[in-house]
């Protein structure tokens, strides 16, 4: 299965919600990610964790995802976020993002028990076999409290017809270079972990999953370019810049961070769900000094 | 507010499953409730990590949470489990278990993010304040991912009405001495590592909640009864008598092994729900001659 | 062979330095050991972690093992620590302890770089074929850098003839337990995690391995008497009143924190070697004050 | 201080001894060095974590010392490891290499307690004090026990006067990022990490030290100049090709496999002291496949 469409700056939109009653905003999640294709992300990524997919209700679920890929309106490939807890409901939403359109789908084996192998293994196969659109495997041991080894990964991969690619969230460069040596270099892989953006590139990443083209599009797209055209103290320098601000939001959390960055470029998403709180003000002051800085 | 109420034993029942077709099965459920009465449990607990509630929707949840209340009936205190991933639902949940007549709830601060102490302190609060029934503070960073100090426990005690006690699932023995000196002996806790039984009734510990009496009911009471007499000899004793059995449903997952283990003594509550898989048959060997060895 | 002969409270004296010139005061150090049989300990343990024996030079080292064994003059048992980062220089140290009279040598497998499991049995086997007493297996993964698993304890002391009993100061519980799981209760085991004190002879502990005796000699000595009488109430209320201060000591570095005590002892050890610096002012006055509400 | 004339490919030579007697081998070191020195490496460094140094004694280290930095004889500049456990004996190696003609030295803070940031810092400034040239930090949690944050590493460089640069050799990316930020890019660091060593380069380290040039020299210098031509693709292919080698020393210990390795390429530098076994005839087997790979 060709799975190449995917490269480059992959952006994660938030999932905005009205400040009056705290329900879904659609109309700002489609402003939000007509901003994100105007501004040169390669591909969008609805319901991710950013996207805050884990606080949604199945309704409010299927009218995010609906919302989404009928916006991006196949300006730039979809992949959703399909994760839930129980097996059930993951492949019912993974049949439902190929029907409205998704050219993929992305899933993380949260769970509450710790999972086998086995179960991991059981899990992606079920959602896999249940679509006909590839399967993009998502490690973040941080979120989900599963950290799938490369040797499980590609495994998946090898032996699931429509598995095809993983994004990488450990952080953990030696993860990258097991996946390289284990595929001979040709499972695609993704980086998910901010900080790590330019390492990774230079490990051979084929793309960069994040949230942070809310709000400072121009600088992942540069260190994106920068490291296609081989120019490594360009790249350097591009990242050095803006890491502050990646470090800034995977501390504080994605949602809770972006927001408030949103709300710091004008742009109204609302605050994140409780127990979620909104970025406290001495925190906010701190990010719009590094936005400040990185506009200059 | 009095809260002496659970000490002992606090068994956790299984959520029984329909083979046929997977849903919940109430009168299996009735039966299992009925058994851990009999046997010498102080007190229920339905909806625990044990109850599998994570891998439950609303409807099902609800259901679980009446008829385990109501097939109580008063015979024993009994803590309804009401964690969810957003305050407003965990909320909801527990002013269900306060009408239904829970003499208590317990909560774990289950996310998908990385909460702050004042989120984690907000979600109690929250929580507690919609109710007039004792919360129980419970810590499980293996399966919620979030780890609260014994300081931030204390505090949430100290100046959240209604929160009265902790279950220590964390299985170090530190946490617990420094629940003693923060709370100068007055905060009551209760073990909720298995493996640990012993040496938390030796540090102090109100009780233990297991679910270890859905398959061996008499061997965690012989425990809490030899602690309760000094008899140190005879506690030591039981307990390595017992471990083994500890041992193996925590390294194998509380609803996969229990529910094994329920088969092998005659009880059908079916399997766990799927991404959980049912224990294979080596393992199930493995906790057969195990059970027989203690029966013996 | 018998190794019954350590039991109970097994102390272990500091190395005084002179103030005047950093030479090992052997004068001091008699002072001292006399100090501990007086107090009631039930062995001692000289040129442990406590004693700095990493710190002393060849010399040194032979000088505080012969004072010390020729001191104790068998009114006690008594264990020397062997511990060198090559196995050469260990067996010379473990054959010159047995000739002083050493009822016991204790072995730490410090490292520079990590051992494989072979490596560390080897060890202890050339130690062990070299010399007639029986060798303690001392597991300290904090300080050594290598972590010892019941099962590689157990099969020393299974397999080489004279490696007869281990010292757990990893501080977790569970070691303990699979050390009696794996040698059915036959294999003594003694604790050396201070905060563990309770627990591991709540588990069955023979024995507990401390330098608290230096400077609160009565309180050790209470908790394992009525640990031995089966007083759990009285040991539960005997440990936590000394808990701050062995809290205190774990945390601050034996050697530091128990010169500064013995200071406030009007004992005068000197100080610790460089790198290590003496207890600062504000500690100090911590330690007093812990001192202070223990004898009150 | 001027201190850019490290940069490169820092290559440290194992320390030889002989079959017969197990003492050092000066002539083998020599021939050692001079291969070293021919391959194309930029800078010689004795008595490093590779170099066996811990295992030493004194008058073993001091004549490995006089021989390695009188064999280079100014061909390349010469960093000497003097860590010892105390300060004292530290102090003195320091002084000692300087009058040797060292270039510089490297300090890791061995320890056998786990030091306060006020004691590293006292250790580092001591030795500094004692001599006139440069001191390399060594940073190496995984072998000291210690674990130095670039905020203390900063601080040392900043306020010691001589103390000039840094080799990480924790693993972490981000430590890397963490130093050119606190420094404004100011501070040289080096990896220590093998298999990060291209991600390193990117991040703009100025040199790799390592030991792999024993035994293929070439690899490591083609990746530096890769990597100092920009040339991307290349420097990820040369990498990719030698990380395999890369990650077997590191997992299997570096005296122990890279004089493994030195026997396959028909140098005869003895094997590494007990504890430390020679590598065993499965993974010699599998190291020499992985050479021949390489030069194929």
């Amino acid at each position: 299965m060709e799975n190449n469409q995917f490269k480059g700056i992959i952006s994660y939109p938030v999932t905005p919600f009205r400040e009056s009653d705290g329900q879904v905003d659609l109309p700002a999640l489609e402003r939000l990610i007509d901003r994100l294709v105007a501004s040169g992300s390669h591909a969008i990524a609805p319901l991710g964790s950013t996207g805050e997919s884990a606080y949604l209700d199945d309704d409010e679920w299927d009218r995010v995802a609906e919302a989404s890929v009928r916006r991006v309106a196949r300006r730039l490939p979809v992949v959703v976020g399909i994760s839930d807890l129980t097996t059930r409901n993951a492949v019912r939403r993974a049949r439902f993002a190929e029907k409205l359109g998704a050219d993929a789908v992305m899933v993380l084996p949260v769970s509450y028990w710790k999972l086998t192998e086995q179960e991991v293994f059981r899990h992606y196969e079920c959602i896999a076999q249940a679509i006909g659109i590839p399967v993009m495997v998502y490690n973040n041991p941080a979120t989900s409290g599963i950290d799938m080894s490369p040797e499980l990964i590609c495994r998946m991969i090898a032996q699931i017809d429509n598995v095809t690619m993983v994004k990488e969230s450990s952080g953990d460069i030696q993860r990258m270079h097991r996946l390289v040596q284990l595929s001979d270099g040709r499972v695609p892989f993704y980086n998910g972990s901010n900080p790590l953006a330019l390492e990774a590139f230079a490990a051979g990443a084929v793309g960069w999953c994040t949230a942070a083209p809310n709000i400072v599009p121009q600088w992942p797209v540069a260190l994106y370019e920068a490291c296609l055209s081989g120019d490594m103290a360009r790249a350097r320098e591009v990242f050095y810049r803006q890491l502050p601000v990646l470090q800034f939001v995977l501390k504080g959390g994605l949602p809770t961070t972006v927001k408030a960055g949103l709300r710091l470029r004008d742009f109204d998403a609302g605050v994140p769900r409780s127990p979620l709180m909104p970025l406290d003000e001495p925190a906010t002051a701190q990010l719009r000094s590094l936005l400040e800085r990185l506009d200059a």
